[in-house]
């Protein structure tokens, strides 16, 4: 029996009830269906009681019912686990998430089918290192940002690829995204669109105050070092937009290909490029 | 006896030693020099103890020693006080200061021959608005910038100009600059080069989620409303990138001309391009 | 009796339709309506046949049945006539044009009863010198543009503001423009928006092979000098995308304000940003 | 005994001077040294009289002798022959170019030691398909671009990647460039660097009448089909700036990887970094 875990996004309007609806059609198609601890509160179930931890290695396949924010979430702390992810959508169409909420049942059917194919993605390792030790690793699928605290009037980032000097980058910040996270923040600080299925590095900065400064496009075997120059103590690493770690002037961030993978669940033959042109039509293309 | 007032940034290397031969040469020009309160202490100087709030109306002329933050600083404490300023630079070649170190004796002395020119510069004056109340108003000399904080993922600002809707703006944030600001912040953020004789408002978003977004000019009579549409109480309102004050949800900020203008002081017939073209291609033109 | 001057776009399928239904409504409300020879044949219409250049000076208002582009055209030609123009919008919505056509009956009938308002509109004056020869001088609206020939590997254009030297652009070419025109070509070139209720110059260089390029705002006041530096023969002037003009090695482009404006004859109080969010959203905003 | 073809510009400054210099320099080596038959007349030269097309596959190893120009335009022709190139700098320094000229006997020295490396670089193919037939191939090391013609008021690129539809760009053109090219043109019009070492496409479009549109980086197995709407037969394909081809409406132009590759001598451990910072700084980068 296969089983599936189920990560419903709470905050969602109508999360719940679509959740229950979700559970209850896996279970009469014979799947097991495991919840998170929150999740398992909110929808009043009573399955056996268990953290998201406990969860990754129980499962066949792993469903998210929200929007590309909630799959990102799952998708860096899923990575090791190796297991493929169905994105269910909730809101605005997103480039993460497969499944429209009026084609549920046909397209849940046929994924039960096997008519399904995997669409890999890499993700990056970003490491934090502060006078040669290394304090803190992230995994992340979209990137990871080095930005100034509000009191900074000024950062300064010296950046390195395997340990070739790039630039040194006097601005707000600097992203280094995977080609799936260049349709997000990189894209709004003027970076390049990456057809997905590549595999490579985009360092984008992110208002620099110097006109010499574009987005450059680095192999997947680069080894990104980031040096950061500053007076306050107020510099951050941000990893997809979700997860914050401060940093101190002399601190260095590592970021390279990860050896994990974000494996989505594709059972159409959707066009990278069709949603991509409704997308930057949005008003938001991040929603 | 006409007054200076001499005000050194003091963090500057020689600034000390500098300001005691600026203050000499002056003295010995029959110029009366009052210095702010923590130069006095810095210089070992026995002039009359004085808060910069009581400098201000007994001078005629101020003079700055440092570079175009030092200026800057001082221009939006000044403003109410129609002093002329003179800024003796202590770095790099900067857009608002006039008298480079080597020139300094030849300069100051077409100055008191009252060879020089004022050129005036247009200020905003930018206004916290909470629940209908004014809780704050900043004189500002570049421009007035309102920011999400680090623990944001999304702010919106909704922007008016004299109660027409512009537009919304998911973004990091947005910049309303003078001519004088549009080669510093706005210009990281993508915004033209304004010729800073004009008098016109510029609204450049910063890193904005959405591809329609670019730098709007607007005119000086323009009034500019700033709603924010934030979930995180720490938004920012910066104001020459060197004073904050933190918004909250559902804050307005309104920006306008200011009835104040800066006058700097000119000796030379110097060109707004000559000095851009010289900026643009260092290596971080905000220095 | 007033005199209403009509310019059919003919290559907009139904303007020939449309264009008598025009015509009667006028006539029934007691206006002469005079159509350029063109149009009388197209129309199969009695009138007296008139060059455009004799109607001119014989009306007192101008409609034209188009586009913005069919506006655009007209305008440079009426500017020393001094009269208003109407503009029915025969496609996508326009920046220039007035009427949409679901609303003809209604918005002529505001027309006749003087419920309208005048928008004028700067324009610019270009002249082409050859060796201190003035050989051509144009009317534009949007804006004058030079622009390297499809053979030239390079061309270099030396760009003065009242004979102060701005910087040299070695580029594709550069854009001189109205207010109006910057959402026009100068947006497709990075350019920023500029509320057409401004009199000012915007300066917008077309893939410049320098990184310290950027638009620059001029006053309205500037007079601007572009030095063509070129090897082939084939630079060219041209005129709201409109009008050309072949210029040779050496040659120099002077653009300043026109003592021209165009009015624009505007029945609804409709916001230029509502209009503005909406084109900006369009597959080809200059549509 | 080892076959040097000397390939000069001959209209730099000196190159004839420089040529003759190098020619005996190789021959002193016992190296054999052809020149092209333009080359031989210029140099006073007596070697056999050959043209381009018969050295090629005479000769092991190409000198140019110019700018990044001279070898962009060698390494087209020479493309299928894989000879190394060694490029000779005359002027600005070069991003494809090794030696400076104050170098020349040490670095000469070093490549007959055998101390130098292939720096080898992907290239273009472009077919230009009339017809369903295929008129006319190019290989090309920097870009592929379709411009609009002088004339032509609009148009329209309709652009695929392996069949799936990307976008229609109704804009100036569009620069279908690989990594060694994201330097010159296509950075003009906005688009990333590329580190050189990378194998992709990059397609930027230029001057584009459509926010939505940016660069987009593709798999260097992509195959790009354009297909240009246009109304006037005057639309060019020009490739690396250097070639150009006159394209009609409804031609389709395909661009993907080509088979041939170009290989760069390399003395010195130079880092594309290091060049980078120095050309982006320049005037002009493409020089």
């Amino acid at each position: 029996m296969k089983t599936v875990g189920l990560f419903p996004n709470l905050l969602k309007k109508n999360s719940a009830r679509v959740a229950n609806v979700i559970i209850n059609w896996f279970q009469e198609k014979n799947y097991r269906v495991l919840l998170p601890d929150n999740a398992i509160k909110a929808l009043d179930n009573t399955s056996s009681r268990l953290e998201n931890g406990e969860i990754f290695d129980k499962i066949d396949i792993a469903v998210t019912l929200g929007g590309d924010g909630t799959l990102l979430n799952l998708a860096r702390q899923l990575a090791p686990y190796e297991v493929p992810i169905l994105g269910i959508n909730m809101g605005h169409m997103g480039f993460l998430t497969e499944i429209e909420l009026p084609d549920l049942y046909r397209d849940l059917e046929l994924f039960v089918e096997n008519k399904y194919f995997i669409d890999t993605r890499m993700m990056l390792e970003a490491q934090v290192v502060r006078e040669k030790h290394i304090l803190e690793k992230f995994i992340t699928l979209n990137d990871a940002v080095v930005t100034k605290g509000p009191f900074a009037r000024l950062i300064r980032l010296k950046v390195f690829s395997n340990g070739a000097y790039i630039d040194t980058y006097p601005s707000d910040g600097l992203i280094i995204s995977t080609p799936t996270g260049s349709t997000a923040y990189s894209l709004s600080a003027g970076g390049p669109i990456i057809n997905p299925d590549m595999e490579l590095l985009l360092l984008t900065p992110i208002c620099p105050h110097t006109l010499r400064s574009r987005s450059i496009v680095l192999s997947k075997d680069d080894i990104i070092k980031i040096q950061v120059i500053a007076e306050h103590p107020d510099t951050m690493l941000t990893v997809d937009g979700q997860q914050g770690y401060r940093l101190l002037p002399g601190d260095e961030v590592i970021v390279k290909k990860s050896d994990y993978r974000t494996r989505l669940i594709r059972i159409k033959k959707r066009s990278f490029y069709d949603v991509l042109r409704k997308k930057l039509t949005e008003v938001n293309f991040k929603e």
